[in-house]
C-alpha cells in the first residue's frame, strides 16, 4: 500500500506492505499556501520515483492519506487548519491522478489503525490510540473497527471540555483538553508557573522559545519541584480524561503515542494511578496504559498505509 | 421475544413481537432478598401463565434480561447494586429453567436497543441513549451496534466524573454526572441551594420528602428563580457532558428518557444550547436531543425484547 501524511509543513509517504515493513519512504514539503492540485502531482512524481524501482516484485493495491480534518465518509478534507486549502475532494482528485482505491481520514484515527494492523494493539478488539504532541489527537476502536461516527469526525478526545472558560485551544474554544495535555500544553503550563515558583527551578534558566517538553521532563528526572509539579498536573487532567472516555467505551489499552509519550517513566504511572481513582469498580485493572508499538520515524506513513489496508481488508 | 427486567424492587415481564407490539405483559416483586433461584422460578411460572392463552400463535425464540450490572459476555450480574445477590450467573441459571437463549446487559444498554428497534433511534447507525431517573443510565451505539467494550460494561456516562471532590455517589466516587444530573440530582441541587433563595421560593412550600424532580419542573414553567436555576444549572452540566462524549463517538442523536425528561419543554433547548457551545465546528448542528419514542410503560420490556430480538438477528 501507499501511505501519505499531510502535514502543514511536510508530507511524509511510503510504500508499506502487508506486515508492517516499510519498502520505501520519502519526505517533501508540503507548501500549504499552495493548491491540492500542485501537492498531489508533487506526490504522484515521489511516488512514480519510489515505485520504479520496485515494480517488478510489487503491486499497489491502494492508497491511504492522512490529512487535517479530512472525512472518512464524505473524502473531503473540510476548511483543513494548517493548510491554505478550501474544502477540497482530497479523495477524488487523488484517485483521478493515481487511478487507485483512497481512502482518507484524519491523521491520529489513521495512528489508531497504526497501531491495530502493525503496533501495540494487535490483536485488540477495543482500545483508544492518543498521540500527546503539537495537539492531542485519538482514535476510538470499537469491537475490531474505527469509529467514525455519523459525521466521520469522531475521536476528538482533544477538544473536550476540561476547564469551562480555560485556556484559549487553536480550535476557537476554550479550555479543550489539548491546551494543557500535549506537548505544547505542559510548556503552557510551565510559562504559566508562578514567578516566584519558576525562579527556584533549573528551567528559569532555559530562553523561554527554546522550552520544550523534552527539556521539562529532563528536570523533572532530575528532581526539579515546578517541573515534578508540571508533570502531576498534566497526568491528572489526562488520568481523569482517560477514566472518562474509558467508562464511556470501556477499552482494553490506552496507547500513547508522541513526544510528551517519551516522558514514558514518569508520566505513564502518574496517569494510571488518577485514571484508576475516577474508574467504577467493575472497571479497575482493566485498562493498561501502553506506549506505542509503532517506531516514531514510520508513525504517520504506518498509520495511512494502515488505512489503506484496513479498506482493502473490508 | 420475552422481554424481562429485573429491578430492585419489580420485575416486569413480557411477550414482544418483532414490531415492537407489547401482547401480554406482567409485573411481580424482585424480592431482592432472596437469592437468584427463587425470582427465576417465579418468573417462569408468571411467563407459564402469559405464554398459556397464546401458545397455539406464537413461539418465543429467546429471552433478553436487563439487570443492575449485568455483564453481556459473561453472563452474570457481577455484585449487583439494589438486589442481595453475590456475582450470579444468571444467563446459565435462565437457560437451564427455560431452555431457550438468553442474553443479558444492564438495563440502560437495553434502553439503547429498545429505542433502535422500537423507539426514536429506529434506522440510525449512531447515537446514544440516555435515561434520567434515580440515576443516570446510558447507551451508546456505534456503526448500528451496542458498544460492549472489553469488558462488557461500556456507556457508563452516568459515572464520568464532572466534578472533583464533588457530590458523593452511589457507586463509592465522588462527582459522578449522576449525582447532578438525573430525576434525584436536580432534587439534591434544590435541597442544597442557600438558605435565603429556597425561602424565596415556591419549593419552600414542598415537604423535603415530597420534593420531586416534577414539582420542580412545575415551578419553573411558573417562572420560580431558584427552579429555573436548578434546570439552568442540571443542563448546563449535561449539555457540556453530552458535547464531550459527542466528539467522542459523534452521533447523530441523544435520545432523552426517564422522569427528569418529562421536563422535555425546559430542559432539551437548555441542553442543545449549552451543547452546541462545547463542541467543535464541524460537530455544530450535527447531534439532535430527541425525546425517547418508546412509551415509559413498557420501556423496560421493550429494552429487554430488544436485546433478544438483536441476538436473534446475528
Amino acid at each position: 500500500m501507499f501511505g501519505v501524511d499531510i502535514g502543514g509543513t511536510n508530507t511524509v509517504m511510503g510504500l508499506v506492505q502487508q506486515n508492517g515493513h516499510v519498502v520505501s519512504a520519502k519526505s517533501i514539503p508540503t507548501k500549504a499556501n499552495k493548491p491540492a492540485e500542485d501537492l498531489i502531482s508533487r506526490i504522484k512524481i515521489a511516488y512514480d520515483a519510489m515505485y520504479a524501482p520496485l515494480k517488478e516484485n510489487y503491486t499497489v493495491a491502494g492508497i491511504g492519506i492522512g490529512a487535517p480534518n479530512a472525512n472518512f465518509y464524505s473524502g473531503e478534507v473540510v476548511d483543513p487548519p494548517n493548510l491554505n486549502w478550501p474544502t477540497t475532494p482530497l479523495q477524488k482528485m487523488v484517485h483521478h491522478v493515481f487511478n487507485k482505491q483512497v481512502t482518507i481520514t484524519n491523521d491520529a484515527n489513521a495512528s489508531a489503525l497504526g497501531e491495530l494492523y502493525f503496533g501495540a494493539a494487535k490483536g485488540m478488539k477495543n482500545f483508544i490510540s492518543i498521540t500527546l504532541g503539537t495537539g492531542l489527537g485519538s482514535g476510538i476502536v470499537v469491537d475490531g473497527k474505527l469509529v467514525y461516527g455519523h459525521n466521520g469526525f469522531a475521536g476528538e478526545l482533544g477538544h473536550i471540555m476540561v476547564e469551562p472558560n480555560g485556556r484559549q485551544c487553536n480550535c476557537g474554544k476554550k479550555g479543550c483538553l489539548e491546551t494543557y495535555v500535549s506537548a505544547t500544553g505542559i510548556v503552557r503550563t510551565i510559562k504559566e508557573s508562578e514567578k516566584s515558583a519558576l525562579e527556584k527551578s533549573a528551567l528559569s534558566k532555559i530562553k523561554p522559545q527554546d522550552l520544550t517538553s523534552k527539556s521539562i521532563y529532563n528536570c523533572a528526572i532530575k528532581g526539579d519541584k515546578l517541573a515534578l509539579e508540571a508533570f502531576e498536573f498534566t497526568a491528572n487532567l489526562l488520568g481523569r480524561a482517560l477514566a472518562n472516555v474509558g467508562l464511556i467505551t470501556a477499552p482494553q489499552a490506552i496507547i500513547i503515542a508522541g513526544g510528551l509519550a517519551e516522558a514514558e517513566k514518569l508520566l505513564f504511572p502518574l496517569v494510571k494511578e488518577r485514571m484508576e481513582q475516577v474508574l467504577l469498580s467493575n472497571f479497575k485493572n482493566e485498562i493498561e496504559i501502553l506506549a506505542s508499538g509503532i517506531p516514531a520515524k514510520n508513525g504517520a506513513v504506518l498509520g495511512a498505509a494502515a488505512l489503506a489496508w484496513d479498506t482493502y481488508n473490508k
